[in-house]
């Protein structure tokens, strides 16, 4: 197989809103910002030839200062870039920072146990499929609900995923779908939705059930135990 | 408020498929099954005026020679029953063991986090609604699939609940759905669902995100953390 270059646009401009004032990519975890965690993994990852950042503006000034005293893991950084208030916007500022490449991974900043394995599971689909997501089995039952609370559906489990990044596209799809799509990118919770809206197949490979995001402060507890864990594997 | 009886039937009929092989609800846990602790934190709501459990036939053996030595919680349980292959089975089985009361509580064995707190709650909006679940929102993105794995829609997130037990129900209303329910009940993966399918409007209620049943021997560290942590509470 030919040399591929594959980039990836961190996500992380996000305002927190669910970590009660905190800025959880910026939570110190021995010693370590949870960002430059998630950095830390993805740059160890070799077949990722490119990173770009996309922060909030205050994101932005920290992660400057701290590339500009050549800090690890800022220094090995391709670029940082101030997305904006929808994720979409921060999807679309990275990819507009990044070099031409094959495929693009689109990663939350908050999900620092990325593996390489992962994304050699995720490249490997989406050379097949063009366009690629990590799911995992839901456990719990889920229930459609209407606005006062009242349960609409049951739909069944079986067919249901939750999925989680790095999602994994050949670089061409998604721009030409980020440049297609038009105001409908603000209703895309991720970016295999806007493919899905412009009638492109998504595949899904197997997630990583470790692979969490910290979405508010409940989640901190789980994450060290699993960072804890990798270290001792490795 | 007159004086109300509550039941509770607690189920603990499964077969631990996702657990590789281990009885997930008989797994020591500082000396005490799994099981165990669950009926330890039911035993301890003053709301509840009796406790039923339906178990495997192993699991019955079990439990019922724990129960003639008098060991706690198990000198302290009501009835011990004999469960099905679904869980509707286990369910309905204990229904019948149950003496009438005003409310019942379906609660799942491998779930030990339960308060009195949730209970109450339950309790309040089955009052007045007849039929009451908790729920909390879903955090991460859910897609639904096709057989092969391929995306075949991405429903609204804000409208999605996953549910936990207690599920709390006016006793007279769970006694009908089940009597008229047939076969339909195998189909249904928890009680709302039954009475969903006879039409019931069914009710939710905020649920704990620590209330977390034990599926996989993945969750077992994270269930070991909040069992440290209530104890360090109380």
């Amino acid at each position: 197989m030919a040399y591929e270059r594959v980039g990836v646009v961190v996500v992380a401009a996000g305002s927190s809103r669910r970590m009660g004032g905190l800025d959880k990519l910026w939570l110190p975890l021995d010693g370590q910002p949870l960002l430059g965690r998630t950095l830390t993994a993805l740059l160890a990852i070799p077949e990722i030839s490119q990173t770009v950042v996309a922060l909030s503006a205050d994101g932005l000034r920290r992660a400057e200062d701290l590339r500009s005293r050549a800090e690890p893991p800022w220094d090995r950084v391709g670029a940082l870039v101030q997305g904006g208030a929808e994720r979409a916007d921060s999807v679309q500022a990275g990819l507009m920072a990044l070099d031409e490449c094959e495929f693009v991974l689109i990663h939350d900043g908050a999900r620092p146990l990325v593996t390489p394995e992962l994304v050699r599971a995720g490249l490997a689909t989406a050379r097949e499929h063009g366009a690629a997501i990590p799911a995992v089995p839901v456990t719990d039952t889920i229930k459609r609900v209407d606005a006062r609370g009242f349960i609409t559906a049951t739909p069944d489990r079986a067919m249901l995923r939750a999925v989680q990044t790095p999602q994994v596209f050949r670089y061409d799809l998604l721009r030409h779908a980020y440049e297609t799509a038009g105001r409908a990118r603000a209703l895309c919770t991720d970016d295999a939705m806007l493919l899905e809206r412009l009638g492109y197949a998504v595949a899904t490979f197997p997630g990583d059930p470790r692979n969490i995001k910290v979405s508010t402060p409940a989640d901190l507890p789980l994450l060290k135990l699993y960072l804890r864990e990798q270290e001792d594997v490795r």
